[in-house]
């Protein structure tokens, strides 16, 4: 029996605040991030695995890793890799996915996931994508997964509920931008706001009427393509159009906009694992709460430090605390947690001072 | 004309206050310290063949660094080399190396050096070492060089002088222990104390005399063997003998002992290159007043920091201010400079959490 269920692999990001892990040649999505052998990508196509059959997952990616999901994929046929030329953020993106897809299944239902979260609970998540699917298999519905906030994070959206409409699913009343503290702490205690994951379930017939709606710009540059997607000449036609496309989110191209867009309460424990701060806060901790992952360490007047060396390698440390040690064999980066937030700008200096080769 | 004059270079140590990048299967003088392309041993090396033929440079190590010391001295001969099969210190150490040299030259003078110190100023210490031996082949006399002290060190000994003998050579006072940091500014401001540099010139015969007379047993332990020193049956009486010597120093042995005891003023510049502080002290600093030898490195608010990396590797230091950061690849430590002194007890601690394999 072929399944009208599909999942799109959002897998093109660069991780910069996670630099020196996250390098351009190799971002954080396809590092053994967790120490589990498996790369946070493979983590997320195993994750979907037992809900959508393999030959419906397509990865979507920049050209230039390729190769990379090739070798942590192998049993994902080429053609379910969508390679785009340039990056213009997850609207033209998913734009692609659902055309690529609608062309192939035009009854198509799919998931959309970021491919460098971290889940964790994979029962309770296939159910909840399941449930989720069933919804937005029965109506034009763009469903987005909510996450219950546990503490007033100020480094992720949140979304505001409105009324159920079934169990576990309700209307959004809004999105909000990443609050500052005192907001996020009135946020958590009203009740009313969920963490935005990121991840969305709809049928592609409705993402695509829902850009035609709201960014009716790119659906008319696509709408171009129609005779191509799902052929032999789709990929001529992403390589002479997509790099058009303005660079914008889904959130602001659709979401903040269309008016039939539901969130799904989701109980799985999720971390979108943006920086070295919430690597740290979703880590198991050692001697002095550091968190040392597979390094050998001892720890002298040192506490809350995140580090992450090479495999095996053994770190000694003396008087130093809430630091991020971050050794990648070519790359050390020794920064204070709370100035992390520094770090794309650190790897803007040191292009400028020892040029591209040097990242 | 062949040269009566020998140097004995002192190899055996194990440097562990630079750990990590100072091991027991690679100390401190076999590495590149310096970034100069010689380790600091082929930098003694070097400095000494203007004065001594390499054929009566002898190198005195322990029986494990055989190998380091033919890949780092190929010119030498490997009769040259004398293996101690234990460590015991300098006074068994260069009692061996005097039986030795004295059995194949009865007329032979020697310096004595470590094979770890930096020292800068080649043409100085050559003058200063030919005087030396001027003087020492002369007279029955122990000579030992002093350095001008430029500060209150407390890691040094010191060298009280007495009256003048000639040019550049006093008579020795008292040698004195490591001082307090108000003793070591009495000693400073005095003008009457030498550094010991622990470099020493004498006749073999003159050093014999003077081990026979404060050192006895030890004497007589050696002499059992003066049938087989220079001959091919020297190394199985040191390996029958030389672990029942017990460990001393040959100042404790003799020379704060014996009264032929002289000081020639060295004008060069010194450092025993002791610990990470006296390395960064000794270095030239970039950005921030940083020690960064050949590493890339970018510094935010971080000043005044031992950095010592694999070569090339970028460093990234952010709210780091007189730390030591040693990274060998296989080891990482981060450290306090003031704290240096705990290095010797974190490799005790290593040791014991994770095996002799870790160090």
């Amino acid at each position: 029996m072929s399944s009208h269920r599909y999942c799109v692999i959002m897998c093109g990001g660069v991780g910069s605040r996670f630099w020196p892990y996250s390098r351009e040649d190799c971002p954080k999505q396809f590092i053994d991030f967790l120490g589990t052998g498996r790369s946070l990508l493979q983590m997320s196509y195993d994750r979907i695995l037992p809900i959508v059959p393999k030959e419906n997952i397509v990865v979507v990616t920049n050209a230039r890793y390729a190769g990379l999901i090739r070798e942590q994929l192998p049993d994902l046929e080429p053609g379910n890799i969508l390679l785009e030329p340039a990056r213009r953020n997850t609207a033209p993106c998913i734009a692609w996915a659902a055309y690529h897809i609608h062309a192939l299944d035009p009854e198509a239902s799919m998931i959309v996931t970021p491919s460098d979260h971290l889940i964790t609970g994979e029962s309770v998540f296939e159910d909840c994508v399941r449930r989720g699917f069933g919804f937005v298999e029965s109506r034009d519905a763009l469903l987005t997964l909510g996450i219950t906030p546990t503490r007033p994070d100020t480094g992720y959206g949140y979304i505001q509920i409105g009324g159920p409409v079934e169990p576990g699913i309700l209307k959004v009343k809004t999105f909000t931008e990443k609050p500052g503290l005192e907001l996020a702490k009135v946020f958590l205690e009203s009740g009313e706001f969920f963490w935005n994951a990121g991840i969305f379930l709809w049928k592609a017939s409705a993402i695509i009427d829902a850009l035609r709606k709201h960014d009716s710009d790119l659906t008319a540059l696509f709408d171009t393509g129609l005779a191509d997607f799902g052929t032999p000449s789709e990929a001529d036609f992403i390589a002479r159009n997509f790099e058009s496309c303005p660079a914008n989110s889904i959130d602001y191209a659709v979401m903040e906009k269309a008016d039939n867009v539901y969130v799904e309460c989701a109980d799985f424990a999720w971390s979108d694992l943006g920086t070295w701060s919430s690597l740290y806060d979703n880590s198991p901790k050692t001697e002095g709460t550091n968190v040392t992952r597979d390094a050998r360490v001892l720890a002298y007047e040192a506490e809350g430090n995140m580090v992450a060396v090479p495999s095996g390698k053994l770190v000694v440390i003396d008087g130093l605390s809430d630091y991020i040690v971050a050794d990648t064999g070519d790359v050390l980066l020794i920064c204070p947690k709370s100035q992390e937030q520094r770090i794309r700008q650190m790897v803007t200096d040191v292009r400028l001072k020892y040029g591209d080769d040097a990242l």
